[in-house]
């Protein structure tokens, strides 16, 4: 834990900062390993301050009990009113002349009072992806993390589809994938699930509906547990009874595409290549207009974090990435196929977290 | 819905403002139906500009199907990539030079964008409660749709309840309850729920722990079920087995305060005086320092909204303010106790939405 505070710490100077404010969930939880989470938007659960001379993580009363028993090693502020009032005295306290702050991740409001704390003598500079640049590369310890969510999303999948019947709602599936990923040990959907049947099949993005699902027909699913903080991402397409020739023929390519890019993608490559690889089958076969989102992206703490692998993506894939590989093709009126696995990339090759079975046909 | 925009449209010149960017989702949803939710902190689901010539709604692709479907009567704007370039220009169309903002519901980075985007001719102007202020009082839909949330949370909970056997943990009764609100048709929890027994009890935000539930103490349980987007708010305090005389104590003070709340309440008060009805009482018990937050605040899209009902709260009560009415006495190391209705402000006293039981013991 420590050490990553300290690989932060070391990379301010490079970006002409005497300390950092982060303000971000995820890479809150990061440094410190302080799993408090915001209630709304406009009012945070606390924020680091990471200093060449000392951290500092200010919360309110609340959810002081929480921080001190979750993190050791750091000061703790607790403020009542005025986090802003409280950062700024302990920065302008360690001597900070050049603060970095999260953009993305601060309201306006919250800004604004953190410049009339800060006065004239802390300069606030904007900061992109500082700590995301250290989440990107995951230890051991994460990968145990994302594979035990992996682990609690593959059977949940598995228990919930095998024996699933004609008539079933999309809704109705999706609870029972929820309920049994929590019954398994996951403490939060790690995201708003996709069940999409028939035509709902064709966008990404379906919200599980009252629709029920027929026979034949295409069904969507992805899914993911969250474990101590870490997300699972897993997709599959499912058919109850026969499959139609339309069906098999799309299945077959994106089932190609994506084990064409399992066994090419290795560290030292760009995300750009990895895309390739399926995007190439996909296009080959005729439906490159049907596959129309990145290959996949990357998965920690944040269901979505860089890198994204996408056409135009020039990240290059290092050792102890975690990332996804999920080609797709939707046709509008008919449905989709996605078939997606959650994988950790190293030096010669991928290691395929994701072990739900990709055939077609729940027994 | 085409009233509420033209309430707010009403009440801009009086602010000095041509036109409002509403970006709070809960606002979002109360002028226009759009029911999409941030999926995180930094990308939003949709904004509304609102001016006296028309009002639009900004959305990503992703979501322009669902906002088609569920709203009608504006001008549905999809962009790509930039937003406030998108809202700038409609806002410059409108002819518009005072635009009023969100400031707790715009991201830093977000207003850096908007201000860019609205360059000189146009002045930026944050707002406070612009939209809030009309969602205070609740129309007959509103109240309808929190009471069917409240029914969903009061049958959970006496479904869950009775019965409970000791040894449970905090953790499972939580996970009960959670299923049981969701099979009922809530569609998410209103919260994060607060199960918290034993000297877990004397944490009002108590996370539901693997402590397992023993007789003779005081559990604390706060909980509610989002109903198309609207709250319950509901706490009871249970013991299983027989109680100490500590506890009933205890609990007959809180409960005395709460009734007395419930049955002096009515429209006209100032807050500070609904407050005063049941604080007074536990004051008189010589437990005033262990009730440590405020009577109650406002429940509607938002589970905490205005007013807030408390000592120094000078906003005055109104016939359709929906608020919660919940004193509490919390011991350090031994527990707490809390009783909590959803209640409807009316002319004459409250309407007591919150129907389980108030007696002790589950069955």
């Amino acid at each position: 834990m420590d050490s990553r505070i300290e690989l932060l710490c070391r990379s301010l100077p490079a970006k002409g900062l005497d300390a950092i404010l982060v303000s971000n969930p995820y890479n809150r939880q990061y440094l410190t390993g302080f799993k408090a989470r915001e209630t709304d938007l406009s009012s945070s659960a606390g924020q680091v301050l990471a200093t060449g001379q000392g951290v500092y993580l200010f919360t309110n009363p609340i959810l002081a009990e929480q921080a001190k028993i979750e993190t050791s090693g750091l000061e703790l502020v607790v403020y009542e009113r005025e986090p802003y009032v409280a950062i700024a005295n302990a920065a302008r306290g360690a001597g900070v002349k050049t603060l970095g702050f999260e953009p993305d991740s601060l309201t306006a409001a919250a800004f604004r009072a953190l410049e009339q704390a800060a006065g004239k003598d802390i300069k606030l500079i904007a900061t992109e992806n500082a700590v995301e640049e250290l989440r990107v590369r995951k230890d051991p310890e994460e990968i145990t993390l994302i594979h035990k969510a992996v682990e609690i999303t593959d059977r949940a999948f598995v228990e919930v589809t095998t024996g699933l019947t004609e008539g079933t709602t999309e809704a109705v599936l999706a609870w029972e994938l929820e309920k049994a990923m929590r019954e398994l040990g996951a403490e939060a959907l790690a995201f708003d699930m996709v069940v999409g049947a028939g035509p709902n099949a064709a966008l990404p993005h379906a919200i599980p509906s009252g629709k029920p699902i027929k026979a034949g027909e295409p069904v969507v699913i992805d899914m993911g547990a969250r474990y101590e903080g870490y997300c699972a991402d897993l997709t599959r397409t499912i058919c109850i009874g026969q499959t139609s020739e339309q069906f098999r023929r799309i299945y077959d390519i994106v089932l190609r595409a994506q084990l064409a890019a399992e066994s090419s993608i290795q560290a030292g490559q760009t995300a750009s290549e990895a895309d390739a690889f399926a995007r190439r089958v996909i296009e080959d076969a005729g439906f490159g207009a049907e596959f129309n989102h990145s290959l996949g992206h990357g998965v920690g703490l944040a269901v979505h974090e860089v890198p994204r692998i996408g056409k135009d993506s020039p990240a290059v894939l290092e050792e102890g990435m975690v990332i996804t590989v999920e080609p797709g093709i939707y046709i509008p009126g008919w449905g989709g196929v996605r078939i997606e696995d959650t994988v950790v990339v190293r030096e010669s090759g991928i290691e395929i977290l994701s072990q739900a079975p990709k055939e077609v046909f729940p027994v």
